[in-house]
């Protein structure tokens, strides 16, 4: 399967190279990468065993990729105004669209330019980050749930599951994409925001008893709004709130993405994961106050920040 | 009058500083300051016209200050542990004691050591701060408004506000402590916690519409639970909250005290600003939501920090 990767960050370039070593052709474009791996390869350190990969087919603009089988979009939402034209070199009459990109309204976007047939979704559960230009360090977990944006699409999901898990990726199908991105927000919107607005790591949030009430309610909050949503199977609250604790409870000192962007100096993700969710609630008559208090809270370190990184 | 001030920050100097130059008997309890201004005085930088005390009365202890006729305390909140200790040696029989500390439950404190006949309550409204030691500036404003904490003690404001004002310190008398305490809160719940908690300015937050709308919004829930206490009148919330922002907008970079402690890694005033207001409010039966959320942010913060400061 010929393949294309956009938005080469953590996410992209550890799934790229999983997927390379698994025998796939996989074109990467790169930007700030692109010389360091161009010279040397990519590395990558993994709790599953580190590999390298020598040769890696790396590009400066997409329209080198040219057409694939597939596009994996890793791409951070806040550069989403740049989406469209740097997937569109890699479309043809065949190609399906993966992104795993945070939060809602990604599918939307790239259904509206190149048709629902083309668009499939994914949740991605991953821990990494980048290291050095070259080399990318995958911190635990690895998991993808796959569902079609439409119909149309339905039938490109299960080769996509076939390549990820040849390429030792864990994937699963869901039928359901509306209720896995927000079974995905239930975790994103609370520990997103409030690591990347007092700088505390998922540990240090939930030891904090005021903090963990606060997660909790907010987790409520968003179930609440995610069960008026078109939803095949409410999310059952108090059961899955209460996973969702459990399984973030051994992640310890964890930094969630828009802690980091934060840190980093890079835009946070507010539309994907606060603005529109806070939208689509409205539009189905649910409120989310806290969610609403926190994406204020937060935007205000955006009102003076550009809007650049990759 | 022979006065001692307890808690010689900002406030403190600048207050002591006014009523020493007026002819009064002022004797400064000094920590950070105490080496520099034995031996050099104390330099006041004031939009009013700068000044100078070659000699000031400054001690170590407040033993050696011993029994004054009016305690005025400038004490951060966060040290009110030590807060009866420390005014004890200047209280006599005839002593008063007026609190300019932010939020609430210092008159109460006071009063349940010293008794209610003794206690005088007073909000400042000060821009203020600390030089290098030995200098305090005075950025703006520096209006008092004194009450009486119970009848016992009403006989003591009007010697006060007369001693203020001829230190040339504008001071007005209220009937309603409880209601000059919450009245104060209303600005001081959004402010002080957004600016610490995203660290932007007042003329950030108000600039930029979203935190403009939940300080306003974050204004009426206080406003609501402060007419649930015992308040001779109710605060009228519209005409109210708009007067606050318009006397607010020209406040140019402003940094509120607990943005400044937080950025000079001081413990914050969560306790007298946010815990028990919301436990009055609670008491009375009425909720704070924003003002709860944004307390248990800002709280996390202080759960790793020791505590410490002046």
């Amino acid at each position: 399967m010929r393949i294309g990767v956009i938005g080469a960050g953590a996410l992209g370039l550890y799934y790229g190279a999983m997927l390379q070593r698994s025998g796939q052709d996989v074109h990467f474009l790169l930007r700030r990468d692109f010389e360091a791996i161009s010279r040397a390869g990519l590395q990558v350190s993994s709790v599953q065993g580190d590999f390298y990969l020598p040769q890696v087919q790396s590009y400066r603009s997409a329209a080198e990729i040219g057409p694939v089988d597939l596009v994996l979009v890793g791409l951070k939402t806040f550069s989403n105004a740049h989406l469209i034209a740097l997937v569109r070199p890699l479309v043809g009459p065949h190609t399906h669209i993966l992104t795993l990109q945070n939060g809602l309204g990604n599918e939307e976007l790239l259904a509206a330019a190149f048709g629902a047939q083309a668009v499939i979704g994914g949740v991605a559960f991953l821990c990494s980050n980048r290291g050095e230009p070259g080399r990318v360090h995958h911190l635990g977990e690895g998991r993808i749930r796959l569902a079609a944006y439409a119909e149309e699409s339905s039938s490109a999901v299960r080769p996509i599951q076939q390549a990820l898990i040849e390429a030792a990726i864990p994937c699963e199908i869901s039928q359901d994409l509306v209720r896995i991105r927000w079974e995905k927000l239930v975790w994103n919107i609370p520990f997103n925001g409030l690591c990347a607005l007092t700088g505390k790591t998922v540990t240090d949030v939930l030891q904090h008893e005021p903090t963990r009430e606060l997660v909790a309610s907010m987790m409520h909050e968003v179930i609440c709004a995610a069960n008026r949503q078109p939803l095949r199977e409410p999310i059952e609250a108090p059961a899955f709130v209460a996973r969702l604790l459990e399984i973030s409870a051994p992640m310890t000192g964890y930094r969630p993405s828009m802690m980091i962007d934060r840190l980093e100096g890079r835009p946070l993700e507010l539309d994907a994961i606060y603005a529109i969710p806070l939208q689509r609630a409205k539009a189905c008559g649910a409120t989310m106050p806290q969610v609403d208090m926190l994406h204020r809270c937060l935007s205000i370190g955006e009102a003076q920040a550009g809007v650049g990184g990759e």
